[in-house]
């Protein structure tokens, strides 16, 4: 049994700053206390949100209906990593289960990309980076041996927003739309059980 | 392949409203037009979504992240019917596939239940009964040979508010939480497809 109010009150309160339009440093404030909130427990998140695949798993949690906000789990099975790829949204990572490692990749016209900062990602921790900041990235599985979990918020509806991924040897970049991985999400809005 | 675009943009529309924190009077007649825009075609619904069971179905198609409406997909299986209940919040009910009959009854203290009116709705229809209204009723499968489809939308959670059922006998009622059938709802959010 997922203790999901903690899914449904974390949505509820990212809804309520959405109402408030916020800006762009209130999101990445806001939004990183809320999530910290969040991923301080590791009690709630549905089995099946939690099951890795023969690739990286991006399971939609909950999208905002005005598509101001997405809230996604990406499953790191062992091994596993994304292409390198950019955002155009804000974006806010916590850590839940395991760890994960972020690096950080520059473009350089007609070359190979040029590696930047390395960050290690451990449970409970909160990162942001904001959409006017360089932005491109890949992600992989930190721990060896088991897979990893962490919930991404982003400014938009990450799974519909055209971006590109980028290729490490070239820099040339590839038109890319997510989409996601799961066709139904939680069913967050049943009390009944909690009501009886 | 169902239109899933269709229930998304009426979900944003009426979440639109829902910012305009209207009056039930503006739900009950610009809900009902997005409403009758909805089921004036059946080429959206997900079939897992329309499928009867043993009893009548009520799959939760979407809720308001701050549960100020939902929407649901009442499937009538041959010869299933509701208990006789009651809803507290406004409704709007629009058919879309086979066709339904309800019936209002009235309590009688101590004795049993009069029948009032008897409502047969038809495919494209709709009809509203606001939250001050007599709103005691049962609903019906009215096909007598396949399962008909209503779309429901209500002012709040449906699922998660505490309502009643009326013994039709003795006009006694029993408090009364629905929840709803489905553990899942459909991501209307992925449109990498429509994308590509
Ligand atoms: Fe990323
Ligand atoms: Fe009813
Ligand atoms: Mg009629």
């Amino acid at each position: 049994m997922t203790n999901i109010s903690r899914l449904r009150g974390f949505i509820q309160d990212m809804t309520r700053l959405a109402g408030e339009n916020p800006a762009e440093e209130r999101w990445l404030e806001e939004g990183a206390a809320l999530l910290r909130g969040l991923v301080s427990h590791d009690d709630w998140l549905p089995a099946a949100l939690a099951e890795p695949g023969p690739s990286y798993r991006q399971y939609l949690l909950h999208c905002d209906p005005l598509e101001r906000f997405s809230v996604v789990s990406f499953v790191w099975g062992i091994g596993q990593r994304t292409p390198v790829h950019n955002h155009k949204v804000w974006g806010l990572v916590g850590m839940l289960r395991g760890s994960e490692v972020s690096v950080t990749m520059h473009p350089e016209p007609g070359g190979p990309m040029r590696t930047g900062e390395v960050d290690h990602l451990k449970p409970g921790e909160v990162v942001g980076v904001g959409s006017g900041e360089e932005d491109i990235h890949w992600v992989e599985n930190a721990v060896a041996d088991k897979p990893s979990i962490s919930i991404h918020v982003y400014g938009g509806n990450i799974g519909a927003i055209e971006r590109h991924t980028f290729n490490p040897e070239t820099s040339a970049r590839k038109r890319f739309v997510s989409g996601y991985t799961n066709a139904e999400v939680p069913n967050l809005w049943d009390r009944s059980a909690e009501m009886a």
